[in-house]
């Protein structure tokens, strides 16, 4: 069934949702799914409206123009999507490709509603596994030296292919905080630890050597402060003192796809929204 | 903060969500917490909306008095309850005691809102440890020939102190059929198996003759078919083929007591709604 | 590292792993992992040694060989392998990719150390997913007339490539009982619900119906009683009202490749005993 | 069952598991349970065997005797322990009394094999749930004027008391240096975060802030190092974006619980041993 989907944050008051849902069903709008927040420390609104679009008068351009008045009233972040119109999403990767083969398995069989117009990498080694789903590959490689450069061609890359996400699904090299900052909320990192323990290189070998009994991954919006944005989603599985850092690695891939799937998959389906360092998630 | 709780199910139709906002709107209620779903098969909307008491112009009887036309309008199952009148729950036990132990630890520590007028047991085993909380107890024996006229002493038990809520804590009789549907919706049970996996007599021990690699426990409203009511909310944890029928046990306690202490705060907070023989749980 | 695994199950006496750590001590085998237990109920004794191969000064069937006296003498059930000797894996599927696709990967990123020479599908949807990794796909189509021939066919296959266990990721036909009973402790199987509950066909409409709060998926040994086998593992995810039994099916997905995937390496890593219709797993 | 524990560490060398195995089977000893893992990095050993004191010629005390020149020989840290002789454990505490009451609990239902001689406080509040379980209860006042002399009674109580181990169940002080020291690896504590994540002050305030979607609970060894000693187990659970640092204390006190009780029943069942920051655990 086709969706229309309004997401909105925006100061607290009394009313708000009797406004948002009056203006839905004004406009013949049957609710499938209401998710509602109100943040009481920081006395914020948060909400997501899931519409059936076929019992709407309007198009989604014309509900957005029909919206913008109490958008604004409101002084609202908003967006309002139609499901039809899938997010396209770049997905990035270096070496690994347990994170990459798993997103691919869950596009093709239609689990993640998204479209994959582009992946891009600094290595050659994944292209075949690529190119054989019949994705377009693009190898930029990143050197010390030409790293402004290559950051400047795969940011031309995601407006080129109308990127509307990208997803770091173990991209090794770190992200220019410019590029993090005119992509804010749109470039998802799964990193393998359960952060804030094990920030930064080598998290697996570092819990093995504190002997924690839980590894985790962790799902997160890249921001300028190297794995300390926004948190989307975060799993763990249990380690003992028989496992090495190699089994660590084994087991850590799993929650990394885990984490990493869920986290793509709240984004393309509108269910995040950013507040300051804070994600609000409306999971299903 | 003290608030109103208004919770409802109704069939399903255009704008139901907006007249219940603008309701609330419009006895100037702000609303902390909404949680709205509206099942796709059978077309059936649930809702419940927490709003800030403070702000709400008309008293709980006073707003229930104006909400009664819009409720029989939509043709709605509604209760409208304030969280400072606490739910009054009574305890059922039999020799057993991890449950009991449980939940008088969240009850004393204002953990679970509610009140404990009584604990009835059809053994003396437990007696101390509920009086020394300051709680009456009541042993009500049940035999097979005194079992009619035990569960209507109980029954006369329950509604002389006005009880909202019956628990039953590893309480080992089987209620009456009757007296389930008297007090459907009001009766919970823990059951020591991941239901409906080994309903009826001993759990862990056919668990351990199956081999299974999990085992769990099943928190859900009693009804005239034993073991098959709601289920409200479960839990598992994981056994290995050295466990025996006793670890299991031991195990076993412990998803028996989450279960239990999060089913009945979820009811005492007014978060389940019971639709058919499944059960609609707004958690936190 | 090459190990040598020597696996082993019989009736418990005094001095048992006294006798087999001598025995590897005396051929200079150095113990890398010992695990034992020993059944209480039973009077069973089950261990898997795992020793540095480099250590040893026999090799595997040298080593067979003199362990032969002290195995009889043991009455037991043992097996000796060497893990350079990896494995042959025949998987079997239907039209459903999700299990195939996660054990393909797990294979050919050496996550699962087997071989895969074969996969057999009564349906040519999967052909190009399994062909493109190198891998030799046959079809054997089932229906009811052909039944007999078809398994009779099957057999034979997993003969010629020489098979050490047959998978069944979601193979939609039942296994005859001549051929489980043949096969004892080779087939494995995932059954999409947590066993014992919903045995059988549909079960996550069941699930759905029976309005249970966790789903799961079960990884079993295939015997002559359908869906009743020794379980190697078990996985669950938490479902809620919300979700309908389409979710459901893509939530257990996940449970389904995981309990599966670990079903898989345990059995292929000597890890997993059969004692009646008991799994000892020595998991890692 | 009586047991008798026999818990080794010592450098690795071939033929460990023989000499220790064949030392129980000369004096006639059943082992019932067997655990032993070798560090393959610093090339360590580690076991753990349970024998049936019924079938064992000796008692603990001239087994130890006649181990004694083995143990040396093999240059080991070892004990010898019989079940029937169960582990004294003081307890320590400030307000907070979820810890408290589950520990008394499970020790009281016989869960927890051990004895509690004495239960320590900063604070007068929990007398009376100590006391109504016929256990002492020693006020001990902490001031920053009298920490050292308070430390020093609370020793002298330890030595009074021949306490084996101390759990600090949310006791809030932070345990001198030297006490530590000391008393290695016979003091547990329960730090409220998944550490090494928010070691120190506040953790649910800074894991509110953080924007974390799992919470958690770290049992370890206290060491001079605050929060830094070896880890024995850990739990998590899953937060969201409308749980605030109250609901987190809720939510967290089940995982502090959990963490706890496990840790504690692993040393009191001598399944831990510690090797420099790391512990072993040999769960059941």
């Amino acid at each position: 069934m086709a969706l229309t989907l309004l997401k909105i944050s925006c100061p607290d008051r009394v009313g708000l949702l009797a406004r948002l849902t009056s203006f839905v069903a004004y406009h013949g709008g049957n609710l499938l799914e209401v998710n509602q927040f109100t943040d009481p420390l920081n006395k914020w609104f948060f909400a997501r409206l899931a519409i059936d679009s076929a019992s709407l008068a309007l198009d989604p351009a014309a509900l957005r123009k029909a919206f913008t008045p109490l958008g604004s009233d409101l002084e609202g972040e908003w967006t309002i999507r139609e499901t039809r119109q899938k997010m396209r999403v770049v997905l990035m990767v270096s070496k690994l490709d347990h994170c990459l083969a798993d997103l691919l398995w869950r596009w093709r069989s239609g689990e993640l509603p998204m479209a994959i117009p582009l992946v891009i990498s600094n290595h050659e080694e994944l292209r075949s596994v690529v190119e054989r789903e019949g994705i377009p590959f693009a190898f930029v490689p990143v050197t010390a030296g030409t790293k402004a450069s290559a950051f400047e061609k795969m940011e031309c890359l995601f407006r080129e292919v109308e990127a509307d996400l990208v997803v770091l699904a173990r991209y090794m090299q770190i992200f220019p905080a410019t590029l993090c900052e005119r992509w804010h909320g749109k470039v998802i990192n799964i990193h393998h630890s359960f952060l804030p323990s094990f920030a930064g290189a080598n998290p697996y070998k570092r819990a093995y050597e504190r002997g924690v009994k839980l590894i985790g991954a962790t799902c997160h919006y890249a921001t300028a402060d190297l794995d300390a944005g926004p948190i989307i989603d975060q799993d763990v599985v249990r380690v003992e003192h028989f496992h090495t850092p190699e089994d660590m690695l084994r087991l850590g891939r799993d929650c990394e796809r885990m984490a990493l799937a869920r986290g793509v998959r709240y984004h393309v389906e509108d269910r995040v929204l950013i507040h300051g360092n804070r994600s609000i998630v409306f999971r299903d």
